[in-house]
């Protein structure tokens, strides 16, 4: 199954994708955020709709789409898990996973305009597989912890490298601007991705490839980063984990490059979908 | 006003504490969150209380509190900002605040106990000043930051350091375990509070003074504070931002001192209350 949230920003709808396009499943009545997750919501829509596709409204092509999930409690970040990225960087390859948050506020739609913020000058780019959490996991296991996953999604890890690397010591100030997290287009649920560990995932900036990568590169895979997270804190339903980034951002290059006003930005990974989205400036 | 919430965890009430005691008013019909911060849900709280202050029943003094507030979208925790606890755990004063995050899973009342993480060695203690933020906040700037708080509530910012620091560069892991954040007793608002720059903080271990400061040394004041972060992210009605913590952490001591099952922490600040929590091993 493939979720989706459709129509204006604040006033999503919630509907699933089919080979046949869009539809709205308002009528569930429910949204795909916290409590949904942990009530078995994903089985219960599955069953739902097997009963009910048939009077579902199709959406319109074009339909503006939102996040496809409501704002989790956390969007949790890996740094540095591909090897090539954090040469890139010039940094150590980490012996454990390297974690950081970014602010649920920066969370948008899949195509939403990129908001270049004030005062940014190294606004820039980091396609990432999101893992969706299906239930509340604390010290689970890495041979279990695929049963706490819900999903996966395309995200784009937006960063301001220079609030991120040059304000003082922590990375969160460079993650957090708004429209800094665009996800989607979909959730696709965990039965519909063969392996999770092996997705190619690609970004191109105004059409030129900059980010060409595969999730079997990952220095630490899903299933050990839930483990790994769950022994720091609880992960609650509907919180987003966001795996990394592989080689090809923009503070890798020689010169560096940054976004600006007018650059088109499209991404995409394997069974996910893909994404664009146009840098505007802040107004 | 002073803002409560009491009850078992997960079911707590809203209610308000006066010179009276504590008083449910639940009748008000809306619970402490984002949706009532922002729609000046204050103002009519207190509008109400004034009409019906007495058909509300009185809290039963012993009554569990929760958190004053519901889990907000963010706790935003700002590093080293006393100088004397940047000297004492031997780290520049910072030219600008350096910003962390703590997961919002770590919410609890201000007795709950603290439940020392599986495989702690270094579980340190910091009270802190929180504030409350009242509406969102984006590009604001400091001379007009006081407007866009709530209030304030003491908060104890517990720390595994091993967590924090050993392992692997970024903070949150040592700041975001089950019961690292106890709130309260209550939300006082900020009209309650003269000079928030000014108040005394303490906290005690088994009776022990450990800390004694005052909000007057912090290196960034609170409407210098509000108005950084907003630079670098949307700050959301009910949002947390707690304001860095006095010298006195264990980390700093010589030799250094951590928590064990069954230490005692309590901790206040002028017009903000006591709160007190004990140690307990994870089950």
């Amino acid at each position: 199954m493939k979720l989706i949230r459709f129509g204006l920003p604040g006033e999503e709808k919630p509907g699933v994708a089919t080979a046949a396009g869009m539809f709205d499943v308002s009528a569930f009545g429910e949204d795909f955020g916290e409590k949904f997750f942990e009530t078995n919501g994903l089985a219960r829509l599955s069953e739902w709709y097997g009963a009910h596709a048939a009077e579902c409204p199709q959406v319109p092509a074009g339909t503006r789409l939102g996040s496809p999930i409501l704002r989790p409690s956390k969007i949790i970040c890996i740094g540095l898990n591909y090897a090539d990225h954090a040469r890139e960087t010039n940094a150590a390859i980490p012996a454990e996973p390297i974690v950081f948050f970014k602010s649920t506020s920066a969370l948008v739609g899949p195509n939403d305009d990129l908001v270049i913020p004030r005062n940014s000058q190294k606004t820039d780019w980091e396609v990432e597989l999101a893992v969706v959490i299906g239930k509340k996991a604390s010290y689970v296991e890495e041979k279990d912890a695929l049963d706490y996953v819900a999903g996966y999604c395309l995200h784009n890890d937006y960063s301001e490298r220079a609030f991120q690397i040059e304000r003082g010591g922590q990375w969160v100030k460079g993650k957090s601007c708004d429209t800094f997290a665009p996800l989607g287009p979909w959730l696709a649920t965990k039965d519909e991705i063969a392996d999770v560990n092996n997705l190619r995932l690609w970004l191109t900036v105004n059409g030129q490839k900059m980010q060409d990568g595969n999730t079997s590169n990952f220095i630490f895979n899903v299933a050990y980063v839930v483990a790994y997270l769950s022994q720091f804190m609880t992960l609650l339903p509907g919180d987003v984990i966001s795996t990394g980034t592989p080689a090809g951002v923009g503070l890798g290059m020689n010169p560096q490059v940054f976004l600006k006003t007018g650059d088109v930005i499209e991404l995409g990974i394997d069974g996910l979908g893909t994404s664009k989205q146009t840098a505007v400036a802040y107004k």
